[in-house]
């Protein structure tokens, strides 16, 4: 058996059942292997940001990692922006990165690179193998790297001769598991007298934590019980939300807001969240959100079991059952007429059906949407981790490879869904059970808001026209089609009903361009 | 003056001109400046691989660094794939990235990543500035930097906080001029002992020395009066050829023809280049390709002159003016009726008008353009430096950017173009005058080619599709009109003389998709 086999043998006993990938040369001998390893599905992707993305939108929502394969450093350089939203996201990933053969490197050809260089600003596990009959046990610790909680970037590069000398025997390989760290009795102690001291407390939630409906169901028990207050950062990997789901405040991007909402607290309790900071620095302006004399105290770290802390937590308060905030009503009804994001939030809400996930990137378009999701059937809610744009499209693709049976909505802006196009095309060619809404408001228009929170009065000419998506106005119906996927444009609230609700009515992948 | 209005004049001080920009919140105050730079042009790129795509296409034709922007670590992970084209070129390339204010980082806000440790791999300079006092020097550094000859990537991390600051009095700057060092006299009489000496001798060029017609011609009497011959790397950054020009050989990418091309020799000079190597490595193939009794000399290093060492040389044969063999001939005439490579390569060839810019990356497709464009008129020729795909389209609108008084010939391949599409946008927003010709072969044919050599007798199922673009097709016609781009597809030959011939005829962008 030769290095790539070995390698993907290893992978696919320890559970990884597929790959996002844009091989070359120096990577064909896993290519190859791929046709005698049944378990592993490898799905092309026109673009490595589209794989990185996607894998990190497989993680979210398996938490198992998929791997990617990428050609040399250039390829991996590609994934990179996207392995860093999914590296702030806490998800598993494999990138397995081919290289030149070993013999070869000295040589300096013309696709050589520092890839451990590079793999080392984006991972947290990086390996090179020089030596076939060592790579399965460089694979089955690339694993256990990527299933470190809560959730690691692993990076394992590959040479050329490393994939076709021969590898021995494979050796065995269990599924790997992850393990989370509890949370101890002492500290849940120390938790719950904090809760039960004066003044206004707050529990700031991330991670698993929101993700996983039953932290959000012992949370909400104890925000109630104690009266604290229940939040969660503006950008979470993944957030369980809608009618029947505990009730949390999702922090504001803008940091004066997040600072008000914060405003009187005396004690803050993480739950796998850090302490709030701006996403930017403004001058003048402080960059930590929480009051300077609200006390920080941490329940449980990223890499501890949350669900565990909070439901010990709960039990120690003795916070009855069944007392928490939850998302209730009626959906919205269908609006019509002119086009609104209020309307377009109430559409969505009222027609995404159970189950469904939605991949966020929408920025200035989005908050309408996010609040009238509130009233939706429950689902699954993805955000950008890392503020690298152009994550939604990739991330949609890689939730629908990992969720076959769930609708995916990427809700995406203009400017940002040009930064990964291409994933339109692997939605059709795996036909992928996503429907992606871009909103053309033709511009940047999160820069035109954050020029002027830099305190300049007016824009120059120049300025403006590097925030400006128009001259000329992208088309998304016809990009749309460019790679296969059907398009419409909505201009109106009615027409974007009728769309949206037939494309939430039938499978495979279409796109809808709202015109703001 | 802040720190952001000292850097761009100090830039502007030193000959800069153009900016390749997709900036960010942290590099606002970049942004605000440039309506008081009145030198300096930013151009919006909808993806930093353009960005940086693009400066390298100016800077191989201005011999001059064009700026870009980049938004934190993410951007320049985005603009990594094509800098790493552009320092294989040796092309002067200034990145000013963005960074969060000093005082932030601390608090690992979520774009916040090692974008020094980033810049490293792809930049030979790189500086983070920590005091806008300094901003205006490291701003000159990073121009001496980049004019360092032969042309280096410098990278200025510009954290917000020194943009905005006070950057006090601005230095008097010098426009700053690259110096190539002169070779020796010893030197160029070794090399004449070497060429006079027995057995089969050849002239291996790159650089400049195949970019500047006045050192192919110099070259051309030398290879003359020796009997030598003359031949050039397979991928130059920059290649001046066409009627009236000195020829020169291109050696082939495939190793076995490389090797077969350079059998038999005993001498090796090079100027400008390296001893050749394989492109990938491949079992049991040689990856050094000339022969191994073949002694090699340089007569000058990439940072050194070309054109007086070459001339020298020529002087001291006492080699006559006018015995180099030049390109010669009528052009082809214009085809017609079905498709065919070939007939493409005569069409271009007799239709380019004189003086324009080919940006090649056109793979299996191209070699019969290349070929045929021996009896166009005088005209560029540029290659893929680094073997990263997606360089063609935003090399294409830097060029173009750079000699607007010049027809700029992108030649794509299908894939590749899927890499850097969005440069289509910018060539419709700056009304570029760059025809883009697609190949549509609808699969990665060089991956079919790399895969049979290594020596697998048939591909599975898995592997077919990863080197598969088909199911969707895509239709370049439409990814064209959404980006503000006229497209057309030629089926047969006649269709394509048509559209190319009035794309020669007209100004500005335009695209035809080759169906193969």
């Amino acid at each position: 058996m030769n290095g790539a086999e070995s390698l993907l043998k290893t992978l696919e006993a320890g559970g990884v059942d597929t790959c996002f990938a844009n091989p070359g040369t120096s990577e064909m001998h896993l290519v190859e292997a791929f046709d005698r390893v049944a378990g592993i599905r490898p799905i092309l992707c026109l673009h490595e940001t589209v794989a990185s993305g996607a894998a990190d939108g497989y993680g979210r929502m398996k938490r198992k990692p998929a791997m990617t394969i990428l050609h040399l450093g250039p390829g991996l350089a590609n994934a990179s922006s996207n392995l860093h939203n999914a590296g702030k996201a806490n998800t598993p990933v494999i990138n397995i990165i081919g290289d030149h053969a070993t013999y070869h490197r000295k040589n300096n050809p013309p696709l050589q690179s520092d890839i451990e260089g590079l793999a080392k600003v984006f991972s947290h596990w990086v390996r090179t193998c020089e030596d076939p009959v060592e790579l399965a046990g460089l694979g089955r610790e690339a694993i256990g790297a990527a299933m470190t909680p809560p959730g690691r970037i692993a990076s394992l590069i590959v040479p050329a001769d490393v994939s076709w000398g021969d590898a021995g025997a494979l050796p065995e390989i269990d599924k790997i598991q992850s393990f989370e760290q509890s949370v101890g009795e002492r500290r849940i102690g120390e938790i719950a007298a904090v809760l039960k001291g004066g003044g206004r407390a707050a529990i700031l939630m991330n991670g698993r934590a929101v993700a996983d409906e039953k932290c959000l169901e012992a949370a909400g028990r104890i925000a109630a019980h104690c009266g604290a207050g229940l939040f969660t950062d503006t950008f979470s990997p993944r957030m369980a939300r809608g009618r029947g789901r505990a009730v949390i405040e999702r922090l504001p991007y803008l940091n004066d807001a997040a600072a008000a909402q914060l405003k009187g607290l005396t004690r803050l309790i993480l739950v796998g969240s850090k302490p709030p900071v701006s996403f930017f620095a403004y001058q003048g302006k402080p960059v930590l959100l929480a009051p300077e004399d609200c006390s920080i105290h941490i329940l449980s770290e990223p890499h501890e079991d949350p669900l565990g802390a909070l439901e010990g937590l709960a039990s120690l308060l003795n916070a009855p059952y069944g007392i928490e905030k939850v998302y209730e009503g009626k959906s919205p009804d269908l609006p019509s007429g002119e086009m609104s994001m209020e309307k377009v939030g109430a559409a969505i809400a009222a027609l995404m059906p159970v189950n469904a996930i939605v991949s966020d990137e929408s920025n200035t378009s989005g908050p309408h949407i996010f609040k009238a999701a509130e009233f939706a059937t429950a689902h699954d809610w993805l955000f950008l981790t890392g503020g690298s744009i152009g994550q939604c499209l990739p991330l949609g693709a890689g939730a629908s490879a990992a969720c076959p049976g769930c609708k995916v909505i990427c809700l995406e802006s203009d400017g940002s869904a040009m930064y990964s196009i291409q994933a339109l095309w692997t939605m059709a060619r795996e036909n992928l059970d996503v429907t992606t809404v871009i909103f053309s408001n033709r511009k940047y228009a999160i820069l035109n808001i954050e020029f002027m929170r830099m305190g300049f009065k007016s824009q120059g000419k120049k300025a403006k026209e590097l925030f400006d998506l128009s001259r000329p106005d992208l088309d998304f119906v016809s990009l749309a089609r460019g790679m296969g996927v059907t398009g419409a444009r909505a201009s109106t609230a009615s027409e974007f009903v009728d769309l949206f609700g037939n494309a939430m009515e039938k499978r495979g992948p279409d796109l809808i361009e709202v015109i703001l």
